[in-house]
């Protein structure tokens, strides 16, 4: 028998990893010219928000402890709005997606029940001690409704609604 | 010192709650005009998503088992893609989002943890007891992510991208 610890971890992991498996199905379905449209009339295009979704999957590496980012400098164009770097071409992006992505799960899976329960590296032990709800599990709990909500402005770009 | 499940439950509640909020923000901002336009071209009009996610609301009193639907039949058009019943007016689809959330935050308000972690009343005794992660909690943080989903989508009518 499963403790509730240990449910509710393959619960937000498996919604966590749906939400990856949506983006990608997207992916897959996008060509490279796709991605360079706008998701609607005068709103982001679809391949920035790649960017910022994997550019948001890095900084994850700190904030839940698991080493080193990805690519030290994307975040700077699609979290931070910098117009001041190289833009990333489409397929750069695709595999800075892959690579958060891949080396994400594979840190995440070497975390115990008691680590996710652990605090965040953005939050004070006093802070936490006062608020034990902002633990590891509620980042990535954050980040897979993050992913829902870009998921449904990029699936605009198929044949689905 | 809370248990691990009430941090649970309070994490997710809170999840909701912001959902249902950003859901209530787009739609301060948008008149009856902006809901009756397409989120993109050839897509759902914002109105209808508000009818879908309200209708996927109303599903909840069931599964979650807290009472009567609000509207029985509504779902018939916002989830089941029915064309034979009358489409309801914008000011009715607010309403109706307004009251199924309304309702159900009350009910919802009422679930002990123990409840919580109890199956849904779409598994069945069987299935649950192999597979412990298919509760009450896990429906409503899937909803969660739904939300999140159209939300992305209905901004795309505001000044935000």
């Amino acid at each position: 028998m499963n403790s509730k610890e240990e449910i509710i971890i393959k619960m937000i992991l498996s919604a966590w990893q749906n939400g990856l498996q949506g983006i990608n199905k997207t992916l897959s379905v996008l060509s490279d010219e796709d991605l360079n449209l706008e998701v609607a009339s005068g709103k982001n295009k679809a391949a920035w928000i790649i960017g910022h979704l994997a550019a948001v999957n890095d900084t994850l590496f700190k904030i839940l402890e698991l080493g080193e980012k990805v690519n030290p400098t994307y975040e700077r164009h699609f979290i931070q709005g910098d117009a001041g770097i190289e833009i990333p071409s489409v397929s750069e992006i695709r595999k800075y997606w892959e690579d958060t992505s891949t080396q994400l799960n594979k840190k995440i899976a070497e975390l115990t029940t008691s680590d996710w329960f652990q605090k965040h590296s953005l939050v004070s032990s006093e802070d936490f001690d006062k608020e034990p709800h902002r633990n590891k599990l509620n980042v990535l709990m954050s980040r897979t409704s993050h992913l829902a909500y870009h998921s449904g402005q990029l699936v605009l770009l198929t044949k689905r609604k």
